[in-house]
This record gives structure tokens, C-alpha cells and sequence, in this order.
């Protein structure tokens, strides 16, 4: 199996410590979006979107999309719950990282760290801060009332939506404005089997 | 049961449409968005991240986020398949309607038809056609091999690229230009259960 993406990037980070925590062996293929590897014909026979994380499976078929290639993984295990209602509310937290989350704090974090701030930009990473903020603390208020995000037990829901919060500083957000979410990356980066951004 | 929502918005279609397909009674609370009312502390109580559509089951738990809600309800009926990699293409699918699809398409149609095109929003609205086109064109592609998103038969992928497909006029797009789309918005019109915007 390889999977085609960039350890800097959060997207590609849940695939990378999902496929950790499982121990399911791989072969991991860099791709810098920065010098336009996501937009050559080559990638895109891969994932006509031109996005990575991309899997390619060992039968040859793909699969794209960080969230939906992590529910791929988990099925089955005890990432996962199998309780229908429980399973919904994983799905609903990792919607919410791809509609609320991600598009404000993953984009913040680009135009500081991959960027470095042009002024074109600036605007647009303070307008940012705000929706940022509001899912750290909708995440804030759900951790301090369960050890992970759905209940008591790590699924893939922590995963996804750990991978831009950790680094949420290098978007311009204060991590120190939400202790529950501090001891929370704790947790998951102590559990065995963890794995970090390169 | 009872459903929070707004048959205007495309997000609370796919909830009403796939109730409608596996005859799942609810009540149906309309909720005015440009009012306000997802602000409200009863509403956030229901969904803290104040969106609709929020679905109240009978025990009183809550479920949001429309594509979560769509899995939820489809587990295990023919409107989401079993075979583990035709389930996760399935989540593709919804994961990237919420990422490179609504954004886009429902954006520039909530500028148009919601807000009436005010002067301020007028660069954002031509932004936004770019991105929605090139979503519009990786759908074409694949309907244009397939009957369905994910093979020949109807998913829940299907209802919730349909939602603001169908209406990707009222924000300012061409569906002239994707034949495959049209008849495929056909297909779905013409299956038995099927409901529109009010
Ligand atoms: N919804 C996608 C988003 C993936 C995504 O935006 N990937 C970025 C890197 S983090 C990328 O490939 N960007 C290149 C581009 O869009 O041109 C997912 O969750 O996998
Ligand atoms: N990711 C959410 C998006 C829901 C959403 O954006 N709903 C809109 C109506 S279409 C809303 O409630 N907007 C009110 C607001 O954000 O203040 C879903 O799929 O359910």
C-alpha cells in the first residue's frame, strides 16, 4: 500500500498516525504541493481533485480524502464504535473538522507557516481567527466533560481533529486559552503508538 | 423525531430527502437562519455550533451535520453499501462536498438568492465560480462513466451532491455545461420518494 502525502500537513498526518496506531505497514511517497506535485497528470490519474493525502490500496483502487480514509482503516477496530448512534457522532466531528475547523485554522497556519505571512494575506489570516477560535471552544466544552471527543475512548474523531489543533500556534491561535484541549493532545500523544508531524 | 430546518437550504434537503426515500416519519420545524434562529440559546442547545439542520431523535439526543445524519439513517439500507471500500468512496463523496463543493456552490447561491447580490459580496460570489465550476466538472466526469457517484446504484452520496447541484443556477452556474449532471438530476427526480425544496 502507499500513501502519497506531506508529513507537515495535517491532512496527511491523520492518515499517517491512524495507520500507526494500527500498525499497518506502508510505503509513505512525499509530495510538495509547493512545487505543484498535486497538479501533475501523473497525480492526478491518482486523485483527479489533485489533493493529498491519496491512498493507493494494494489491488491498485484509491482512495482520497483524509476523513473518509480514516473511517476506511477504522471500521472494525476500536477506533471505530459500532453503536450506530455513537459511529454518527465520530462522523459529526469529523464533518465538523472539514467545515468549521479545518478551513479556518489549517488555512491560518498555511499563510503563516508555509507562506510566511504576505501581506496580500494578512486580512484574510485575521478573518480567520475568529471561526478558528469558535471550534477550539466548542471542542473546549466537549473535553471537559469526556476524556476524547466522543466519550471516554480515542476514535478517529480525536485523530482528525488533532492534527491542526496541536499546531493551531502556528496559525496564530492561543493554545493556552483551552486547557481541556492541552491535556487532551497529551493523552493521545502518549498513547503507544503515536506518531508526530516530521 | 423532529428536524430542525429550512427546505430552502440544500443542507436540510438531503435530510428531508432521504427521510422521504426510507419513509422515516418526522416532524419538521422550520427555522428562519436570516432571523437569527439558530442563534438563540434554546437552538445552541440543540447544536452548539448554531447550523441546521439538527435532528432531535426520541430519546432526546441530537445529531448534526447533514452528512453525518445522512449515515447515520442509511446504515444498513441499500442507500449505503456494505462492502467497506464501497462505503468509504461513499464518504468521499460527502467529504468532498463539504470541502470543495458546498463552499463554493452554496455560497455563491446563499449571495445570490439569499442576500439578493448586495455590492459587498459581489468579488467573493465571482471567487467562488472557479472552485464550484471545477467541483461541477469532477462530477460530470465521473457520471459520465457511472449511473450513480458510486457506481449504478443510488447512495446517500448522491442526495447530498444533489442538494446544491440542482440548484447551482441560482448561484451563478452553468449546468448546461454538464449534461451528464442534468440527466442524472433526472434520475433522481424520477425515484419514488423523492422531494424537492419547498
Ligand atoms: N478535504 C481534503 C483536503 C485535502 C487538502 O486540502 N490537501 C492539501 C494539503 S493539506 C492539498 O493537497 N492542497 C493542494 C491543492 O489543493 O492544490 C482532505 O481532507 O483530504
Ligand atoms: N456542515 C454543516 C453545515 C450546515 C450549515 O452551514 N447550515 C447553514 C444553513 S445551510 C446554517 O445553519 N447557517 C447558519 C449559520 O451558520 O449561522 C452541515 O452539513 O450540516
Amino acid at each position: 500500500m502507499k500513501v502519497y502525502g506531506d508529513l507537515q500537513s495535517g491532512n496527511c498526518l491523520k492518515v499517517k498516525m491512524l495507520l500507526s496506531f494500527l500498525s499497518i505497514e506502508h510505503d509513505w511517497i512525499d509530495v510538495n504541493i509547493l512545487a505543484g506535485e498535486t497538479k501533475t497528470a501523473a497525480f492526478l490519474s491518482k486523485n483527479p481533485n489533485g489533493k493529498i493525502p491519496a491512498v493507493e490500496l494494494d489491488d491498485g483502487r484509491y482512495l482520497c480524502e483524509s476523513n473518509a480514509i480514516l473511517g476506511y482503516f477504522a471500521e472494525n477496530t476500536p477506533l471505530l464504535p459500532t453503536d450506530i448512534y455513537m459511529k454518527a457522532k465520530v462522523y459529526e466531528w469529523l464533518f465538523f473538522e472539514q467545515y468549521s475547523h479545518e478551513p479556518f485554522i489549517a488555512v491560518a497556519r498555511f499563510i503563516q507557516k508555509y507562506l510566511d505571512m504576505p501581506k496580500a494575506r494578512m486580512d484574510e489570516h485575521a478573518s480567520l481567527q475568529e471561526g478558528g477560535n469558535k471550534a477550539l471552544q466548542l471542542m473546549e466544552n466537549q473535553l471537559s466533560e469526556t476524556q476524547y471527543l466522543v466519550g471516554d475512548e480515542m476514535t478517529i474523531a480525536d485523530i482528525s481533529l488533532y492534527a491542526y489543533t496541536h499546531v493551531a500556534d502556528e496559525g496564530g491561535f492561543d493554545l493556552n486559552r483551552y486547557p481541556d484541549i492541552q491535556s487532551w493532545c497529551r493523552r493521545i500523544q502518549s498513547t503507544s503508538g503515536y506518531v508526530g508531524m516530521a
